[in-house]
């Protein structure tokens, strides 16, 4: 499976943790390509709205460049939305804050221990599993 | 072309027009075959959200069944969005309210007439071209 389909695979499981805990998510089309700046999943539960960067490589550590993070932040303003890189690391989510991201450098570096220890669980960004689904 | 690939076009027209008048609009992925219920593009402005379902076949007649409108009107709940139905006809758009298409049917039809007629042009939902684009 190449980097693309294992991106989108990830980001259906993704879409499928935030049904399960009475989200209502979606992908964006072309997320990876689009002209306009755009994450790759926004969710809503009708109180909170969350704007979503996936990196889903199986690499160690995961590059963002400063671009990807202010278009993440300037999208989530339009939207009203909290903005989140989440991470995955042998099926399990990390999301990171983007003040947790923040660096000098054009590019950073988010290590995978960095995401455990920082990051909140599937559970603590959007909930347990509702009983209805 | 066929019926999938005009529709996408259509779509893609229609998150430009948004672009071009300060919004940021994002198209869902597979908004016509996933297994959660969505509307095709979302946009925001920071400070309106908007779900809309767009109908962008050349008949001059629409079909949109009940669940359709359900599931546009529960998505746009969660998003605290504005729910509309768009129609493109020669190349213009008309952007109907949910209360305008209300039926007890089962499905319900729309014509050009009545979008056209009831409709909000994207100016009108949407503001004026901005400076910047």
């Amino acid at each position: 499976m190449n980097r693309k389909a294992k991106g989108i695979n990830a980001e259906r499981e993704l879409t499928h943790l935030f049904w399960e805990r009475g989200w209502f998510p979606i992908r964006v089309a072309g997320s990876g390509s689009s002209k306009y700046p755009c994450p790759d999943i926004v969710a809503g539960n009708g109180i909170r709205r969350l704007a979503i960067e996936c990196k889903s490589s199986s690499d160690e550590k995961r590059y963002i460049t400063k671009d990807q993070i202010d278009d993440l932040a300037a999208f989530a303003r339009m939207f009203n939305a909290e903005p989140w890189v989440g991470f995955r690391h042998n099926a399990d989510w990390f999301f990171l804050a983007l003040d947790e991201l923040k660096d000098s450098g054009k590019s950073l570096m988010v290590s995978f221990d960095i995401a455990r220890n920082k990051g909140l669980s599937i559970n603590e960004l959007a909930g347990n599993k509702t009983s209805n689904n």
